[in-house]
């Protein structure tokens, strides 16, 4: 027999890590929690060989870095070292001590006496996920994986490419020591030809989870056959409302654009009330200034601001509400009510987090229910929607779709449900009209 | 301004269905419950209409049977009278009487003091449903949509084509009766151009769910750039282990098969352990040839049943094993092991139902953990897999998907979550090394 080709090579991962999925259906937690531990321990006994394969990355991206492939801060998240490498067995630890979210009843009902429905959550089967950059990823995403009794496929970035297959290695190494979970659990996969061909197979694998550029999740979004779970765009908004708090529109509305500038969460486009005080308007974007914020005027506000020559202000262009700046720039917009705010977040948001200042609790309550985002806040800075500070123990992504899972996704959007009938011999025809009736009790859990 | 094109005016109605969701995040239980009282008593109020209409189609579809191209049942689903009319007003009624599946605290967690976090169930927003045949799927639907606070857009058979449009044009005048729902939560389509529009609409549609035919479904799925919520084929298989209860296997076996041959939970392979007794086969095998079914048996079936003459037994060729019958044919296959089942019905199951009968309940748990299907079922038909049998109040659809919902599918399915954040003047840049602690504290419901 031949070389099998990427297609083909392809379809034997999948067929891989379908096997072992159904490998791992009956192992319990303790058994899970076993090989987190053993895993750590490895990781750490094998540090050396992990900072020579790293070495080797970071040669190349070295270079990457003088040619101007590569950014600074790219090139950083390839580096590991002795600390980075005890983080990784210490977050093996951390999911190890988290609950685990499959074999959990979710609701039992009689449907009559000895015919008891149960429905039970259980690992999805098989998660590819995409990911760039960091190899730490790879040891982070496997051990969620293996506390959700998932398989996963592995694409990492090919600037880590050596880190990421000594890590894929040794967590092969661990498993296949296991004797409960198949190394092919977890599969690595290094080119951008093998995730084509992966991400156009119908079925076999049940959720592809991409965290990586806007580029690589619309690229996925628009070529996947099974469901996607991630987020493109993060243009998040805060809006002040006529009667906000002055203290806490500037607390919420500066660290939102300034705690971190570079990530989906942060502040783009601020929606100010045309009677919110324009002294106090000038004062926060002024404070904006001073930390290096370029702002972004539409003509109501720049004509509101006249007298505040201080402030430098631009004329936003229509692409600026629709842009993700990631970066030190705000869009700065007057609307003159919540309704017309709510519109345009409608309009112009990214479903991620979206966040009203004001004093009144029932137009909170209304901008909370109406709007259309995974967070929607009141009197807080978007940059808490993140899946540490929700206390969700792990973030496996952030989503912005609509279905199955919700903003920072946690292990609980790693499983789903079956349904478990315990019968002793029913049939349907037995019930119906002229004969039996269904019970249809709750079983308290 | 000139006639819109089909894709312009598909465009629109995605953008009024988006504004109708909008305007429903704040209505309250009692404002749906009272508009599906209405629209109840709208529907037994415009009988005479709805009739005139319904026979409208029902001219056109005794004609298309007489020509063969519509099947006799399908013929008779487009046909409404008084008697049908009165359950779609009981339907609305009923589905008032069900709990609201929005608007729901799920979880709730104290982040620090004065910062409260609701994770709480609200609607997904946009959905479009595609169906077949019966016009009371509108009103079924639209009840649905309602109570969980989405707008849908509706796309039935031309067959009913006319009574469709009564119908939803009724739901509509309730709507705009009622001040608090816009009249474009309901929206009818009717052609196929228009579903591959909308089809192909990448955002606005935030799940779609096909209700028909294999065809209709699987090419849903293929073109769809929204979540797919359906199932295509229903390949459910009984396995018979060797310890299995005469009586047991038997009851199961021809309730499986032969209770409603014609519908996705209906048994189409029987796996049978080499060891289990021939004569008890042979004995479940008459009683469905009897019956009128079919046998299509795998060679070693063929042998252990060489002894029994009166059985009318055919070759199962390959095809058969993925072949979803709906209609009074059974394949027999003859498995070494339990192991060896599961591994078939991992090959050529559906996802949908799988059942085993055996006396051993650790074997059965194994097989109801191993084995992926939305239902696994112990001593029971593989037909009790509907939203009726399970209590569920409502089915909107049943899925063989792995992720959002999964098996027959109730309220519950149309609901997704958001985070309310609940603070005063937070900011993220408090929090972190040096800093305060998050407190992470769950907040009892």
């Amino acid at each position: 027999m031949g070389e099998l080709n990427v297609s083909q090579s392809m379809q034997q991962h999948v067929k891989q890590a379908r096997d072992a999925s159904l490998a791992m259906a009956n192992i319990d937690t303790s058994q899970k929690n076993k090989i987190l531990h053993d895993l750590a321990e490895t990781l750490r006994e094998n540090s050396d060989e992990i900072l020579v394969e790293n070495a080797k990355d970071m040669t190349i991206a070295n270079k990457m870095l003088e040619r101007g492939e590569l950014t600074y801060s790219a090139c950083k998240r390839v580096m590991l070292n002795q600390v980075k490498i005890d983080q990784m067995a210490q977050n093996c630890e951390s999911v190890a001590a988290l609950p685990d979210p499959a074999g959990k009843t979710v609701k039992a009902t009689r449907l009559d006496n000895g015919l008891d429905l149960h429905c039970v959550s259980c690992p999805i089967g098989v998660i590819m996920v995409i990911f760039e950059s960091r190899p730490d990823v790879v040891v982070q995403i496997s051990a969620l994986a293996l506390k959700s009794g998932n398989a996963v496929i592995l694409k990492g970035g090919k600037e880590a490419q050596n880190s990421n297959r000594v890590l894929a290695g040794l967590i092969r190494k661990t498993l296949a020591k296991s004797d409960s979970v198949p190394e092919n659990a977890i599969i690595l996969v290094e080119t951008r030809d093998e995730v084509t061909e992966l991400v156009k197979i119908g079925s076999g694998i049940d959720l592809i989870i991409p965290r990586g550029s806007n580029e690589l999740v619309r690229h996925i979004q628009e070529n996947a056959r099974a469901p996607v779970l991630g987020h493109g765009d993060g243009i998040c908004h805060v809006y002040l409302h006529e009667d906000a708090d002055k203290e806490k529109s500037l607390d919420v509305a500066l660290d939102a654009k300034l705690d971190y500038p570079a990530v989906c969460n942060a502040l783009e486009t601020l929606l100010v009330h045309h009677k919110y005080p324009d002294s106090w308007l000038a004062n926060i974007l002024l404070k904006m200034q001073d930390s290096g914020v370029e702002l972004r005027v539409c003509p109501e506000t720049k004509k509101r601001l006249e007298s505040y020559p201080d402030l430098n202000l631009s004329a936003a262009a229509d692409i600026d509400w629709e842009t993700e700046y990631v970066d030190l720039i705000l869009s700065i917009k007057t609307v003159k009510s919540a309704e017309e705010a709510v519109e345009h977040i409608s309009q112009f948001g990214s479903k991620h987090t979206e966040a009203i200042v004001t004093e009144n609790s029932d137009l909170a309550e209304w901008f909370m229910n109406t709007v259309d985002a995974a967070g929607v806040f009141w009197n807080a800075s978007t940059r808490f929607a993140d899946g540490f500070r929700y206390g969700l123990g792990a973030e496996v992504v952030v989503s912005t779709g609509k279905t199955h899972a919700r903003g920072p996704v946690g292990l609980e959007g790693l499983v789903i449900y079956k349904y478990k009938l315990y019968g002793n011999g029913h049939v349907a025809g037995s019930y119906g009209k002229g004969k039996k009736d269904f019970i249809h009790q709750d079983i308290k859990l």
